[in-house]
């Protein structure tokens, strides 16, 4: 996404890391008498001193927040997760900087002298015969001229905004899609989707309507002291909009919670941060022409839908662009002899998503996400063992450090940041917004997809749902980035305040809430959904099995059949080294091709896939079911026979339809480990 | 280090990753009248591509190199580096942007305003009653005022030169510090610590004095157009006296060659960087006060001594301190359970060791080695396997992507860089310079360790490291750091020039000299060096060993054996899981002390060796000789005898002796795996 959203912001050049941001607003260089140099020299030392303080600080606040994660998790408490106690660390840091440093540096005197025409970017002073080159920093509203002489300290700790999109959001976000390769997220991409498109942009539309009126009300209080658009408010609902229930999703990981729920909200939450920064940027492309610039202009509005989808399509397919390129570098080369280069490589083009996306003008961040998704579903395939854990370990360390690198950030700003605005009926409103926001956005959504689903949402997993509507990172990160005006600090300030309430008190209350609501944990991810109590079947023997599995056939949505098929027999042939021969799967006349195009192992791996059948359906025996909302409820025990029966009735199915199952029920490569753990599912119940 | 070097640049605040530095000179803000505000931001976004484009040229070129790199190993071709390719990647794509895109931008007219007095930092300028803030970049010299009108494109592949300082380089030399937990690098320390401490400075002395020859010499043909100083040249001579022999110990590393060469040639250059550094900031801290300000000032000579000691060791210090922190966090909590915490914990920690050198005014790449040696001889004993490989394939990757880049930067450069100065004399003068700074250094030197060594240098291996004296990131990196008067652009088009020719055609011809050379390869790291002809002796049988133990004993420099068993004793148990319970080995009046910081796990440990002892000694009977220049040439042969003898003899030694040769002989924990191989070492003589 281009400009849009940065229209008062400097254009940062592509940062690469946290600290690069740092406003290094005391550069300063060097004249030539020797005086003079000395003093600008020591001057240049202290600034660079100052910047490594304030990066230590940082460190030692991530450190710190280490070892009470340590501590925590080795006492097992969970009231409390990682990015709260990285907020609260902040919080403490930011408190300290505020009140116990000095308030004013004022050694450095602005200089003023008058340009005719518009603001250059370089400017060249002449100073007693030398020349220095000045580059342009931003505009200054003339009430704000005094801040420039602010605290030196509180200034060296604020980062560039555009660190956070540039720098810290994309490994997130490339982790958050690199880990969704699970199946539960596949079998409920149908309602993930709808949750994420509709559910944000309905979300979006409800909160920014609900705070207009709430702005309209300030102003007829007058508690408005500047403009305050309907576009801006919307804007306000594109941006809290971003839910990011790490916490929950955290909590569940760990107690084991359902897992179509948590695929539910997992999938949700990463897709619909994609939706929120594009719909934003949708939004501030919203420019009515004409004088009457904040009224409705319908073709504005085409054109900002236009935009929603150019720039969402566009970085969608830049990301799996990439994603393939990789794909097909990694299995065309024998690069997976040597893991340092095969992962220099991964990274290289992950990371040159994001900038070839930037390039065109498209979103980075947005396809950074779908290149991770991409590079799970292909390219993890192709890599050797070595570089699978070098990868998944690389960003899992890059994801925790930014992650609570923001969140420890969040705690600061809320102190160091000098343009806060909160104002208490905008701070209330908002709450009253984004809570009825989201009910509108889950429970009719959950109504309409259980019309089509199999398996219902059941009314507790929408209440937790609800509930789950945490705000973090994407909120943050969009809300930082434009804080010129009026509104924007004060939506800036609210944003704040939502996410350390979301993620105090609602990620506290998680445990309590699942307990209340009686969602099971302690359940294996490879288990069954719980029956459900309008179709609740027991099926046994033999011929049931087959009449189940043609159920299952029926229930699979048309699109994903379509999708998977396409997958199965061509795509994943040619990206990687597994699926069926593509001589197979292509019409006759593509012979050369599809020779080229098979690698040899493929044909290995059919025998070898072939032979693991047995071992699978033993131990996997009803995976099959699991589209369905039918299921064996007393595995364990009717298991030895069920599992013959089941060997014996697919031995007869073609062979696409048995590749069809095996593929979807053992995400790829993960079969025997997880298979031995289905025999006793009941062990597994708590 | 703090501001010496940098006198002329604008001080950096702490970069984190490569492209922070990208100069970011078209930075420009909006303003509001809607006309200005769109045409601002369109520039901004054109800025904002113009440096993605740029970013993704790089990883274009790391791309491309990655792959031809596999190409070459696949096929086995070595006379070419990975940064040798790199360079050549950077020279092409360096070309191509020189002369194919369009040389002038203009549409930044610099402009001219008089200031009174020094510089300000800050820069406040009224555009039609708008305020703009300007930062300080640098100054210019006047006759360079058309260059800020440069090429963009040229610009923006620019980076601020202390990205490779407080970026790049960091990862590089934090993995050289962490991957030297070799036993042959400390069997080998005093020769080691003479040739970077002793042997860099006469290095960079002797090319100072020379290339003052041929600056004078300069003067009186006329090829001179500005000052050249004394002080210029004893810079040039400490910037390219730090070696980095990549290329030589990649081949060394691929064909197995001598491992105590090896050693000796990776400890000087990895310890010659830091020596390099810290040289080069003190000649810059070397100004004579008075009016004859380029003569000899005995005061401020030993004030540049002074701060050469200093920053020197209050850089060491720095690294060991947190290293040592780092081990004792390690130890004492049960950060192992969660690698992931681990790691991270270990990441910060390392990189924190960086920001509070350059806080405190000391060296942060200097400290970043320590530190690196630091935790990989304690803190890398407590962490878990996971942690272990994760920390090593983390800064295994960080060294590849920073090492590559930096090569392929030094490529682009040669085209891109604006202000070389290419003199011939000068060139000439340099590549002498360095041939015979190294000769001094390497021969006498030499010659003085033989008298002490036991196990001599040979003449063939003196020659190799004659040889191998390539100079690579830290010679680039230092030349770039200043590069604003006339003497310092020549110094870093020379350097830049000695890179490439040592790289490709030094680099390129290693193995040539190495078969020339009769150096033996394919020597398994674990076996003894080759018998030298003055002190053949083969040793075998049971009176034979105790003699042979009590020579290595004598043999061992003292320096060494005390530190030896102070850090065996103490620092080891204090720090990590191993080594003896500090109950044994502190007085007893320590008694609750050393109970305190004694791990549990020591005690278990113990036995566990003294279990293990057997195994090792049957394997790697011959450890014992390794300290003197007695061998046992054929190890396979008459191994089974001589390793129960050993195994007799050595049961009857006291418990510490037989602790410090166990310790000494088997670098920790690879001792089996090492071991197993040792049983036939002719194999692997090719």
């Amino acid at each position: 996404m281009a400009g849009p959203l940065r229209r008062r912001l400097p254009p940062l050049p592509l940062l690469l890391l946290a600290a690069a941001g740092l406003r290094a607003a005391e550069r300063s260089a060097g004249s030539s008498s020797a005086m003079e140099e000395l003093a600008t020299e020591k001057e240049a030392e202290e600034s660079h001193r100052q910047d490594s303080v304030s990066l230590l600080t940082f460190i030692l606040l991530l450190t710190l927040t280490i070892l009470t994660i340590w501590l925590f998790k080795h006492r097992r408490v969970r009231f409390l997760h990682e990015t709260g106690l990285a907020m609260i660390y902040g919080l403490i840091v930011g408190v300290i900087l505020r009140y116990g440093t000095p308030s004013t540096s004022g050694h450095d005197k602005p200089f003023s002298c008058s340009q005719e025409d518009r603001p250059f970017t370089t400017l060249l002073v002449n100073v007693s015969g030398k020349f220095f080159e000045y580059t342009l920093k931003g505009e200054i509203s003339p009430g704000k001229i005094h801040n420039v002489e602010q605290n030196d300290m509180l200034r060296k700790v604020t980062f560039d905004p555009e660190v956070f999109f540039n720098i810290l959001l994309p490994p997130i976000i490339f982790h958050a899609g690199y880990s969704l390769k699970k199946r539960h997220f596949f079998r409920n991409l149908g309602s993930i989707l709808a949750y994420a498109f509709l559910g944000t942009a309905v979300s979006c539309f409800i909160i920014g309507n609900l705070m207009y009126g709430v702005v309209k009300l300030m102003k007829l209080v007058g508690q408005l002291s500047d403009k305050f658009y309907y576009t801006d408010c919307l804007l306000f609902g594109a941006i809290i909009s971003a839910t990011d229930p790490v916490t929950v999703l955290a909590i569940f990981n760990e107690l084991h919670a359902d897992v179509d729920l948590y695929a539910l909200l997992f999938g949700e939450s990463v897709l619909n941060d994609a939706v929120a920064i594009v719909l934003s940027s949708s939004i501030v492309a919203y420019q009515p022409t004409g004088e009457n610039t904040h009224a409705f202009d319908a073709a504005a509005f085409f054109k900002s839908v236009g935009v929603f989808l150019g720039i969402f399509s566009g970085s969608f397919m830049m990301g799996a662009v990439t994603g393939v390129v990789t794909a097909l570098v990694t299995k065309f080369t024998k690069l997976h002899c040597f893991p340092l280069l095969e992962t220099a490589l991964f990274f290289l083009m992950s990371w040159s998503t994001f900038l070839l996306a930037e390039a065109c003008g498209f979103t980075g961040v947005v396809a950074v996400l779908f290149c991770g998704i991409t590079q799970a579903h292909y390219t993890y395939n192709n890599l050797s063992v070595e570089s699978r854990s070098r990868t998944k370990q690389l960003f899992e360390v890059l994801h925790f450090l930014a992650e609570n690198f923001i969140f420890s950030y969040m705690g600061l700003a809320l102190f160091t940041f000098q343009k806060h605005i909160f104002s208490p009926v905008f701070i209330i409103g908002a709450f009253v917004a984004i809570f009825l926001g989201r009910a509108a956005h889950i429970y009719p959504l959950s109504f309409l997809l259980n019309l089509g689903r199999r398996h219902k949402i059941s009314w507790s997993f929408q209440h937790m749902m609800m509930f789950s509507g945490l705000r973090g990172a994407m909120a943050f990160a969009l809300a930082i980035r434009d804080t010129a005006t009026y509104s924007h600090q004060m939506m800036f300030s609210t944003t704040l305040l939502i996410v350390f309430f979301t993620v105090w008190i609602v990620g506290g209350g998680t445990t309590p809430m699942l307990s209340w609501l009686n969602i099971r944990v302690g359940v294996d991810p490879d288990q069954d959904p719980p029956p459900t109590n309008d179709s609740f079947q027991v099926l046994q023997g033999d011929g049931q099995d087959s009449a189940r599995r043609n159920r299952t056939k029926q229930e699979s949505a048309w699109l994903f059949r379509l999708w998977y098929s396409f997958d199965h027999n061509y795509l994943k042939p040619i990206l990687t080294h597994s699926g069926p021969p593509l001589t197979t799967t292509l019409p006759s006349w593509c012979g050369l091709i599809a020779r080229c195009l098979t690698s040899p192992q493929v044909y290995d791996n059919q025998e070898q896939l072939r032979e693991e059948d047995s071992d699978f359906i033993l131990n996997d025996g009803d995976l099959t079911v699991t589209y369905g909302d039918t299921t064996i409820t007393a595995n364990g025990s009717s298991g030895p026979h069920t599992a013959t029966t089941n060997l014996d009735s697919r031995r007869t199915k073609s062979s696409s339809e048995e590749a069809l199952e095996r593929d979807l029920g053992a995400a790829d490569h993960e079969v025997t480990s997880r298979g031995t753990r289905l025999v006793f599912p009941l062990e597994y119940n708590a």
